[in-house]
């Protein structure tokens, strides 16, 4: 009896962990964000009770997890990558363990590596990038973002939840002294069957974004050069 | 017949994924690194050709791989962690391609987050660190690390590799302004059931390093400090 906070991966149902899928496959309660495969949410016992996110708020997601927990049931809190990977799992752990009640972090594959990875591009290459900065592209923690230091940082930066601020990423790089020809993608559905990427320069941002879907990750630095030599073997195999 | 370059996890045998474990099951030849567990070799067929990396050179392996994917094989290159955070898939990748041995990438769960999230550890949180740095802490690729950047980078610093060079990491942080009593951690060989953590002041890095096993993850910031409210549930939980 226990609740389980569970990184459901990327996007493609394959690439939940093995101890993941089994955790889903035998729960009594299944909680899951809207963004997770419907490959994982039909993996629950018949008898399942599930429920989705939608629009419940945080606390009221946490609420559920206290309350389902303490019933004794098996609950699988099931969400989109990594629960510790801008989840919000911190504080739905935190809200179990203020209420006493057990719990297991089992977690999955972070779009961060994963999504870029899907067409070509590794986030560290040697020579190339040895270190990557995860931002949150969206101000909702109420921190802003420090530019100046962003346009100076090396290596590689990947922008999660950053698709309605693309134009202001890159402005705001760009006024602070980072190479507006610096290769930018911007990644949308990443490893899901409808996956889009749109490359371009840095200066671009704006117009690689336009029309994009969500979820999407945003990535720039010299990597993403990378995709033209390793996604061409990538499409002959797929063709 | 492809080569697949697939991330086995962090350590627990239990986090690879579903299709690379599947892969693993039905492939003619496994190519395996020494950290990978032993648990996922053994899924590898009983005919399956299995060649442990042990002291191979990383041109070596970038051949053997061309050689088995040309003799159309199915091969699984299976490394630790994600084949594209800090595990040279890339420059396999590259190797595979420009020999036209079609190939795919099966992203697996980084270190990143799975192994501070083993003992409680959040990369990011709401309020706390809204940014996550990856750093490469030995200089293999040749590139010095700009601790004056790094000093003033908010959010979370995690560094891969750094074990040896832990005292060096303390101090030059420390040297560039970054408060010495910040939260430090030092976890090795996270998510296997022998894992270890030492936490303390960054001043005391060196310290907390002394001794520890290979592989290690060094993670600095505020969100080490969640660990003590989060992992008291965690060992109630295996009591």
């Amino acid at each position: 009896m226990s609740v389980y906070l569970v990184g459901a991966g990327p996007g493609d149902p394959g690439l939940i962990t093995v101890r993941g899928l089994e955790l889903v496959r035998s729960c009594d309660a299944l909680v899951v964000d809207e963004l997770v495969a419907p490959e994982l949410v039909a993996e629950a016992p018949n008898d399942a009770l599930v429920v989705e996110r939608k629009k419940l708020t945080q606390e009221a997601i946490n609420e559920l997890l206290v309350e389902l927990g303490s019933a004794r049931l098996d609950v699988v809190r099931l969400k989109g990558g990594d629960p510790f990977v801008f989840g919000r799992g911190g504080e739905e752990a935190l809200a179990l363990a203020a209420a006493g009640v057990p719990f297991e972090v089992v977690p999955g594959v972070s779009s961060l590596a994963a999504v870029p990875a899907s067409f070509g591009i590794p986030i560290t290459h040697r020579g190339v990038s040895a270190q990557v900065t995860l931002v949150s592209g969206h101000s909702a923690s109420g921190e802003e973002l420090d530019f100046e230091l962003l346009a100076r940082t090396p290596g590689t930066l990947v922008f999660f939840m950053g698709l309605r601020q693309a134009g202001r990423i890159g402005d705001e790089l760009i006024a602070h002294g980072k190479d507006g020809t610096t290769p930018a993608a911007v990644i949308a559905r990443g490893t899901r069957s409808d996956e889009v990427i749109a490359t371009g320069a840095l200066a671009e941002l704006a117009r690689l974004a336009e029309g994009m879907p969500q979820p999407a990750l945003i990535v720039v630095g010299d990597v993403v050069d990378l995709a033209s030599s390793l996604s061409l073997t990538a499409l002959l195999h797929a063709a």
